[in-house]
């Protein structure tokens, strides 16, 4: 008799794995069962097909030649049997069975298996506040989530949405209801960032401007406390604390009672809406392999080896119910996406065939559409390195993506991070108008990260080069110059961010080492503190800071120029001259535009 | 006193040695000289100023805020001196000095050095044939060429132009003349394919058809014999002989006297021009290391460590007149590309002041925009793994560059090339509408070349994923996972332009498991050859085959459907069914679409 398995979950790992193994064993007995009734969708489409590039739910769950994925799909085309709407209770690892529920015949039983393969998935989280229950309040995971979320914006019922969650669905679903609906769309995000799981804080700027200059509305370090209506009108407004005020009321007081009738009036505010969405991550279906007394992880996902078995031997586990080992940090994480799924269903499949394929783990790629921008990252963002014992030090560039000669060419903007002492390289972040050349940027230093390389190999990173693609030094490797330059003292850096700041508050002064006519608005605008010699003119003319100098005492001299490059060259002839505070403002003024309102 | 480095050349390895090096040496004494009056260009835009990207020559010579990269540029900008019309006749290794002419004061001087760079670049070739010296008969290489061209058709000269090889700037030439100025353009090309250092045959041709769709003739196994034209008129027509036809001839005659005048009516053929670009390759300017007694390579190139020393350890040279190590072949050659340039000249600068960078060599990475396609390469094609001494496999896939339902999806074409026995990753291709998207997989392959990879890394690749920018299961993934199941036995190919051949000498016959609808036009024009058993329908009507069998004995039944994935299905069904003698038509219809005119 043949070997039986069972697959339970039958969305993206889970199809996967059935149709490999069927492929390369056309005798095994292959059982897959979901308890929902629509299966093998794709979950990652939903904000494009709440958006309008997909017209119908099917699409969600079609092949590209128009074939429903359904239960006949598979019987026919790809020969196994799929059971729907049947929900799995229980595993008997000592008897090799599954004890599961018919959900529409409301009877108990169970199923032989020698192989199990658990892809139960993740939930949407629902947070603990009141409210968040409500009708008018969804998640975004299935597509009877879809389905809802699109009924209820094409029947005109939405002119206000509230997204709770900054993440890539919160961002990708604000993105669809303003795009195509124009509902006015505020995301509340409780830390101070955007894609904080994603992005480093500079990076994620850019995205926050990109957000704010297409009309959705972004409440940053705000904690939504609860949801307002009632069974009947569903919700109708979500009230928030903006925790970044509370902060400063508390180094203001004594430190207590800040939640004083007052002080409530001043933070508290409340959002009227007409749709609540909460995309505030995600957890792993593990409680049925909890339940069998298989090994959960620090993140409630299943553990597995890296031939993705649990700890049975006879039981595999994959996806989002899955935990992951980072291969930078080193820590086990859940990484909810779909192609890791698809890479991982391949292994289990060729595994139980006999063949002994390894998943080592994962290091962190991420990319997003954000309106016009891409964005993608690898690695570990700086706070994620910092928390991981390393100490992280970054260089941040500005660059055209291709030759500035070519038509369509536009800034793009990296992050490189890598470990002070061993000058390993941690994690790459970008952005940028085209986002598939973001991609490759990112994708080039990924496959690198495993292997913990040095900095210079990013310097040397050999990207494909032509005009209408690239520029000679691409930005890849001029981010890996940047951060050698740093690490070696001879660039020393600021923020923009921190740089715009420290500006407006009057604090510092400023070399800007454009030409007179692009400098001249900001001198005139900045009076005090913006200061102008040209590059050309800094060989002959750098004696003329000796005032300015003596007058910053102990503090820095900032330089800037359009995109960093120029003051840099400016710091190291200064610095060759005995002036050394000086910080050169990464990326420069393209940068700031990149994050900011126009400083003039 | 401080040290003197002199570096001859002063267009792309030449500025960046000694800019890098300024930088992080204020006080080291650096001559750059040149034999041209214009320097410091990126040759890699002529094609750009010729198509009217870029509008005056200045502009291949200006920083991105419009800068020229002058001489005063240098000096007072990067802070060391160049001279220009100062060529170099010789290197006296003994006495650390080199010998020049001053070529506006027609005198003859010595320049001292301490640290020598030979960044003398590479010359283009210019073919023996009789007529290759004749007025409007142009190279492209300086700018002088790249003003010569340009003013000869903007003076509305030139109605039809013949470019004399299908490398990287003869294709980029020939897109410029024929998309801006709609000269009526004919590339000559010995190969019997275009880019033949940079693709394999079946890739080439997506390029090759894309060409053909613009206008653009293409000569293949073409070889001029000699450019007809006078001193006074200048070029007037190419002479050319098509080598395909005397092979043809000689395998259908004895063998011998193919030049009779008889078969010369035959095969050769007058181009009318005027103008034509040789576009043949280059040379590395090697002659003033030779002449110093350092050792050059096999391709006539200066040969360096590591460190990019020369054989004199006081010599350092790099760019276009140096070789490099293929990392994957282990062979070196030439590879004249103004990033790897620029790479290098940063590795040299380094290591002058002391440090010790290295550059390992390339794994020829490459990429072209050839009007509305992108094209890149990494590793070798499959004729240079067999010059290699490798056994090479490969797998093609055609498939989405992103998310099928994202609106400006499109096919993007990968092959994937392995040694047989060791499995290990050799080379890939990719080309498509996007592409940025086409780089994307490229360069994320690339850095895993020289560390000899198996080709389950590539099956595992963790490429970043959103629909907007990829397919949950990437195309890069899907090329691994189809050589592996090439590899392993599962997968039987035939590639596309072979089956294309087959059937239309009506060899063949092929089954299509894609719709009725879709495949009844192909069933109707090859009524003999054409069999259509739609996916969902093979496992019950498999059965019907036996008739068709019995009638193709020993010869295989040929498998199609849209790109690929559906007849792997089919085959590996028919396998477990007793049918083993089937090929799988590689890429699919899609393929066949992107290198040959529709079947139907």
């Amino acid at each position: 008799m043949s070997e039986k398995v069972l697959i339970i979950g039958a969305v993206a790992l889970g199809p996967k794995v059935a149709c490999r193994l069927r492929r390369i064993n056309p005798d095994i007995d292959i059982t897959m069962i979901d308890r929902d009734s629509l299966i093998s969708y794709g979950g990652c489409g939903i904000p494009y097909y709440v958006g309008g590039d997909v017209q119908e739910l099917e699409g969600l769950y079609s092949t590209i030649a128009h074939v429903k994925r359904d239960v006949s799909f598979f019987r026919n085309i790809k020969g196994f049997n799929v059971l729907t709407r049947v929900e799995a209770l229980e595993i008997k690892r000592s008897e090799k069975k599954v004890v599961v529920r018919y959900l529409d015949e409301d009877r108990v039983g169970e199923l032989d298996y020698d192989k199990l393969i658990i892809a139960t998935g993740a939930t949407p989280m629902r947070p603990p506040f009141q409210g968040s229950d409500l009708p008018k309040v969804h998640v975004v995971s299935n597509l009877h989530h879809a389905s809802a979320i699109k009924t209820a914006i094409s029947n005109g019922e939405v002119e206000r949405a509230v997204v709770i969650g900054a993440g890539a669905i919160g961002i990708e679903m604000a993105e669809a209801l303003t795009d195509l609906w124009g509902v006015e769309t505020t995301i509340v995000e409780m830390a101070d960032q955007v894609l904080p799981q994603a992005l480093s804080k500079d990076m994620a700027r850019i995205v926050e401007k990109q957000l704010e200059d297409k009309g959705v509305k972004l409440l940053l370090s705000q904690k939504v406390i609860k949801i307002n209506g009632d069974m009947e009108n569903g919700a109708e407004s979500v009230e928030v604390i903006d925790q970044s005020i509370q902060n400063v009321k508390q180094s203001d007081s004594t430190g207590k009672a800040i939640l004083t009738d007052q002080s409530v009036q001043l933070i508290q505010n409340t959002l009227p809406c007409d749709m609540v969405i909460i995309a505030a991550g995600v957890r792993p279906n593990s409680e049925l392999a909890l339940g069998a007394g298989l090994a959960i992880g620090r993140n409630r996902g299943i553990l597995v080896n890296k031939r993705m078995q649990t700890t049975d031997p006879n039981i595999y586990a994959g996806g989002d119910c899955a935990e992951v080992t980072n291969l930078v940090s080193g820590l086990d994480c859940v990484m909810p996406l779909g192609s890791l799924a698809n890479r991982q269903g391949r292994i289990i499949a060729t595994n139980i065939n006999g063949g002994n394929e390894q998943f080592a783990g994962s290091v962190g790629t991420f990319c997003i559409k954000v309106f016009d921008i891409g964005v993608a990252k690898a690695g570990l963002t700086f706070n994620q390195a910092k928390d991981a014992g390393f100490d992280p030090v970054y260089a941040v560039v500005a660059q055209s993506d291709r030759a500035h000669f070519i038509p369509d060419a536009d800034f793009m903007f990296m992050k490189l991070i890598a470990d002070r002492k061993t000058r390993t390289v941690l994690g790459v972040e970008a952005a940028g108008p085209q986002g598939d050349a973001v991609k490759a940027r990112v994708d080039a230093v990924a496959p690198l990260l495993k292997f913990g390389v040095d900095v210079s190999e990013i310097c040397n990173l050999e990207v494909s080069y032509s005009p209408p693609y690239a520029s000679a030094m691409d930005i890849v490797n001029n981010a890996g110059n940047a951060l050698d330059n740093t690490l070696n003292g001879n660039l020393k850096a600021i923020d923009t961010f921190e740089f715009v700041e420290l500006l407006q508050q009057g604090k510092i002064k400023v070399l800007d080492v454009r030409s007179h006519v692009q400098s001249a608005p900001f001198v005139e605008k900045y009076p005090k503190q913006w200061i102008n010699i040209p590059q050309d003119e800094l060989r002959e003319r750098y004696v003329e800071l000796t005032a300015v100098l003596n007058e910053l005492k102990e503090s820095p001299l900032y330089l800037i120029c359009g995109t960093g490059p120029r003051s840099y060259e400016a710091q190291v002839f200064l610095n060759s001259k005995g002036i050394t505070n000086t910080r050169n403002v990464q990326g420069g003024y393209g940068m700031i535009l990149a994050i900011h309102q126009p400083l003039v």
